[in-house]
């Protein structure tokens, strides 16, 4: 029965352990270091602790990065300057392994695989594409909902479903990753519906709109927020009415991480939309969140902070993909290794006693 | 014959390579991804070609992080809280693998050494221990040269042989590392001397000086500048001066690394007053240096800006060792793996073409 799978998984996600997080504050301090000299390296330990209940924390690694394709009905509008064939020929390079996220992915040893649940067209056949299209692209979302609920709740199980299978194979962090010729004017959308902020604040120029084309768009997402009256929609409400196949299938592939007590990672404006849904589902699934980068678009920020994270990498990336994720993955990796491998004052070896 | 090493290094040092770096411009934009949407991680890519001249470079691994120890005259005027004996103590600990850079460098892949220049005590036997002591820690800086110009000069040379080495065996980027209690304040001043900033500007709290101390610390640096009339010294008059035996070890580091083409990445204060030196001595080197991330000590940004690096890390991170650095040397091969990896559009799968 469509729902269930959606109603079961948020049922299992619960507040991230505190007793565990408070353990691993104490533990941190016994580590040879000046307590707090690993800034928010230190901070990122402590939360994986939360997370997963343990203290040392298991190491996040592999990884897994799913990957969710779709096109998107308000393309109409022209709120993107590249044509949407681009989606299904990026989505080939991805799979094939030639995109950045595929680069990244492999770098930091993680798997990943291309889920088209709403692109235009089908995808080749290919060790990484698993077809599972629920239509042909979104509706326009300045005319009318973009999905039916009916639709969004199977974008978000089939999201839960990759979650849990790449945890069942192995996977110890999750980062959700996308391709949509415009869509990140789905996730302003969502981002100004779930935060109350304006279409003027978080709306920006995703892959390099000009200043005729941001305008377009800023109108774009503030008719779709108006004729789809998000402000008294609920959080599944609010996603159909808004969002994309791939947003949705991303939250849902947020709580099945979360409902696994596996941290995830979120890349960018996209992803991040994806989280404030998730949230909005199942406001406990925000602690196994971790901001893998702040980039360039302004929702992304917005975002973050209405997650209450704190950005692992600041290098001005603005990719997608996944592609600013899957870069932190090692650094996220490397908070718990500190935890699990290094010395520790209690040892004896080393004093912690100052002279003064 | 002391000093033929370090004049044959330097004269090895020559500029980068602009016309690699120009084919790199090139051919990031040829890359499947919007043109500069991966920000700062194409610049690092296309800084990678200039310093290998190779388009696209090389990938910048296995790291090697040289660790250089030494203790300082200056702590007569109690600028550290911490007892001198962790020098040697935390010695032990990273030799042994107990560190954080220990544990960075392990999950980076990369191999490390400590190298004894210049500690109160002799380290123990080890297999990543090498005793190459100049003397047992420098004079007080505030009351003369801390080394003479032929210690700085053996010191500038153990760092030169070890990249040498290091380079020899196989790895393609170096990280200059440190432990030393008190080994701030000769960073501090020679960021100060090197840069021309005050010492109120460069100087800061280390590994956790409180008010008094910091006011004791900044009057030392002052005082050492003065005393050693750095504004009439050469480059290695400033380092004798006011450095360190590790600050001057790890400033031989980086010339070896730069006469090697290898890309040498920084850690914090105290690497990067090294670079300041090895520039001072060399000013091509500058061209090889990457800076590994902004932590908190106020001399770290002076430094970074004056040698016009942009940090790749940006978590607040303050523990020296080389922690940062190790952090950073995945990012660093990650910018070469995308240059090297991703799809072309002149491949014609992906069209570059925009639909306006």
């Amino acid at each position: 029965m469509s729902g269930e799978s959606l109603r079961r998984t948020i049922g299992r996600i619960g507040p991230v352990d505190e007793e565990a997080r408070a353990r691993a504050l104490a533990w941190q301090d016994d580590l040879t270091k000046v307590p707090g000299s690993l800034g928010e390296l230190e901070a990122l330990g402590v939360r994986l602790c939360a997370v997963a209940g343990q203290c040392p924390p298991p190491v996040p690694a592999p990884g897994f990065i799913g990957v969710f394709e779709g096109d998107h009905g308000v393309q109409a509008q022209r709120v993107s300057p590249w044509p949407q064939e681009i989606t299904y020929t990026m989505g080939v390079n991805l799979a094939g392994g030639g995109a950045s996220v595929s680069v990244l992915a492999r770098h930091a040893g993680a798997d990943y695989k291309l889920y088209n649940v709403g692109g235009l067209r089908e995808l080749p056949a290919g060790e990484r594409i698993v077809n599972c299209r629920i239509a042909a692209g979104t509706a326009d979302l300045t005319q009318g909902p973009a999905m039916t609920r009916e639709q969004a709740t199977r974008a978000l199980e089939i999201g839960i479903g990759a979650a849990e299978e790449a945890v069942a194979d192995g996977a110890r962090a999750l980062a959700p990753g996308e391709l949509g010729i415009g869509n990140t004017t789905p996730a302003a959308a969502l981002i100004a519906a779930y935060t109350g902020s304006d279409a003027e604040t978080v709306t920006g120029r995703g892959a390099g709109a000009d200043d005729g084309m941001l305008a377009r768009k800023t109108r774009a997402v503030a008719q779709g927020l108006q004729v789809n009256d998000v402000a008294h929609q609920d959080g599944l409400g609010i996603l159909a009415g808004v969002g994309g196949f791939e947003h949705a299938a991303m939250a849902g592939f947020i709580l099945g991480g979360a409902a696994a007590r596996v941290p995830v990672v979120l890349d960018g404006v996209i992803a991040v939309s994806a989280a404030l849904a998730a949230v909005a589902l199942a406001p406990d699934a925000a602690g196994y969140l971790f901001a893998g980068h702040l980039g360039a678009e302004p929702g992304l920020a917005v975002a973050i902070e209405g997650l209450g994270l704190s950005p692992i990498i600041q290098l001005g990336m603005r990719l997608g993909e996944g592609s600013g994720a899957a870069l932190a993955l090692p650094l996220l990796a490397a908070s718990a290794k500190i935890m699990r491998e290094m010395s520790h004052f209690s040892d004896g070896q080393v004093s912690s006693e100052r002279e003064e």
